[in-house]
């Protein structure tokens, strides 16, 4: 139930990579016939993802991940535009690579602007259109929210980028598979992707960087070396986690969405009607379901810390988290309840999000919500804060 | 024969990894059971490859490899330095990672001063003791040369490099197992480290950050993001490929550096004597034999091209490369061999760098030294240029 954090490598996924460690395991830089066949199958995947999101081949470009890709679209960006202006817009709801990215750029001497959200987690394209300036390089809104599943509108906030003639990027890590992406379609600039989140391998990832802004270069290259990666991103190819993050976009389809939807809506209505004083955070699922990720359940219990229910149901073979697993190592509050106003009254540190995967059951999500009821019980009788009937 | 290119994964390895992909997947800094187990296998590959280099467990900072580690390293240090200096000492013969890094840097004002290499690869002492001067932040230089096998003097370059207060950097990348490295011993603030050259999955690295410049922020980040690493690399840990990284790290001995040792030198003795005007690039085996990487045989041959070369061998199943993988985009001549003198009367286009492994047999040996026998006297005939006798 912690499959925003990441998930298992699928099978299919495994059996695919295991060739390119062991006998087909060129440099895809190499001219002899080992290192050619490495360059095809990373060729092949590369259609393949780029296919996925309506991208030309040569727009993707591989990294070490959806962090790296983030860094590499901010600084990359903010450092090759620096002399046609300063300033970034993002919001305050978006995953640390972000803002801490953006923290780096703004002891440098840039500006950067944090849209607000309302209380589901959606930001304000009103807003976004008042703070661009002629200054404004670039705007970066996340697809899908890590902690609370919103779902941003990308495409009104692409056509006033585009209007406004200012780039836009989207970290669509937690998005990608689970929500249909067309990056034409979108206005999209650049996008940050990752395998681990759709059951590929950890330490892959991808940028895309529309063909426009790779030939009027309007990026900078975040690692300099060789001339990987279309002279993009320089070290050797991890070949068979490009073979891997390939196999994982191969596999996943709208079943999955589907079947997690289903889950997510059978969770959400069980815990709200059965556990008092619960609270789910992000888009109502009744008025805006679609808006919602199919998999995010994030929902606050008055009265009792979210730690402590995470190791409680963790003894039950559970796992799930307080906030983001990058986060995690922070004692401070999510930045993300805060930001849709959440107090601690209304359970800012009370709250779990329960991610659900493809492979969870309906039997699963009963025996998870039974346990929570339980655990949810026993905390607050112990809890001082706990009204006590 | 063309290990310096990359390795297959030894199968302990890929046993090593296997579970990490699809049981033991949590992502390590998720705080429930799954997450903890990743992170304990996190903890103890860490602990192994710093014991490695008599380093401290808090100072092995897990990269994408070694491009990103140089990177790091360079940037890192030049941008946190900014009001101590701009100037950074490195040597002609550094790879592209290196090289274009400073070059970046030097596109932001900085000064970078190349240091000459002798016709061997080695760099002069004195000269990097005159260049230094109150401006300079950092010095990096090669453990071993990926293209001719020069093991430059690292404890010498690191007593200069203390005893003028300025910081040293290595890119270890091909030397790692095959030289013993005590960072202690080398007065090493920097290294950096990867995993595909050693039997090691691809898209894995580290770099060594010394405590006292962790202490003192005498780097910056690279990539911005969660709190992982200690906070020094953002990005969910790629524990798979961490794990057998560590597994690569602890399979290695001396036995495999003995046994690359004798076939290089076969290898050498066989081709200088049995192919007229052939040449030796890099250090003399018979001179400096403990000088030159164990596993490096790079040979110029007049009068042919070495593509021409090459894929005639690949047709015989013998991989090799002409000069580095990661310069293969390029058809410029090498960088190193053009830094050590090499004319191209001398055959600066035609060379070949082997680069063997512990796998490889003498029978391999001689049956390569064999076909290439064959494939210079044919190429030769072919040749405008061959003295036709």
């Amino acid at each position: 139930m912690d499959h925003s954090a990441t998930t298992p490598v699928d099978s299919e996924v495994l059996k695919a990579m295991i060739p390119y460690f062991t006998e087909k395991f060129g440099n895809a830089s190499s001219l002899h016939t080992l290192g050619q066949e490495a360059h095809e199958a990373l060729d092949n995947s590369r259609k393949l993802i780029s296919n996925k999101i309506n991208a030309d081949y040569s727009e993707l470009i591989f990294t070490s991940g959806g962090t790296e890709s983030d860094n590499f679209a901010l600084k990359g960006v903010a450092y090759a535009l620096k002399d046609k202006g300063n300033h970034i817009i993002t919001s305050t709801i978006e995953h640390p690579a972000i803002l801490n990215s953006c923290k780096a750029l703004e002891e440098q001497g840039y500006e950067v602007t944090y849209l607000k959200v309302d209380e589901e987690g959606f930001i304000d394209l009103n807003q976004l259109q008042e703070e661009i300036s002629s200054n404004t390089l670039l705007a970066s809104i996340m697809l899908a929210n890590n902690e609370i599943g919103t779902l941003q509108n990308l495409e009104e906030i692409g056509k006033i980028c585009r209007d406004n003639n200012i780039l836009f990027h989207s970290d669509a890590v937690q998005g990608f598979t689970k929500v249909p992406i067309d990056v034409q379609k979108l206005n999209l600039d650049l996008m940050s992707l990752t395998a681990h989140k759709i059951h590929g391998p950890k330490g892959i990832g991808a940028l895309y960087i529309n063909k426009k802004v790779q030939q009027t270069k309007k990026i900078k290259k975040l690692i300099n070396g060789g001339g990987h990666e279309f002279h993009w991103r320089a070290g050797t190819e991890n070949v068979a986690g490009i073979v891997g993050f390939a196999k994982a976009v191969e596999i996943a389809n709208e079943n999955h969405v589907n079947h997690m939807t289903k889950l997510r809506d059978r969770m959400i209505n069980r815990v709200l009607s059965e556990i008092p004083d619960s609270h789910l955070n992000g888009p109502n699922i009744k008025t805006k379901g679609s808006q919602r990720l199919c998999n995010n359940v994030n929902i606050s219990f008055k009265y009792i810390e979210g730690e402590a229910m995470l190791f409680r149901l963790d003894m039950d073979g559970i796992s799930c988290s307080t906030g983001s697993a990058c986060a995690s190592k922070s004692l401070d509050p999510s930045h993300v309840l805060q930001a849709i106003g959440l107090t601690h009254e209304e359970g800012l540190h009370g709250s779990l999000r329960f991610s659900l995967g493809r492979e969870n059951t309906e039997k699963e999500v009963d025996y998870v919500v039974d346990k929570l009821i339980n655990v949810v019980k026993i905390l607050r009788e112990l809890s001082p804060l706990a009204k006590q009937d």
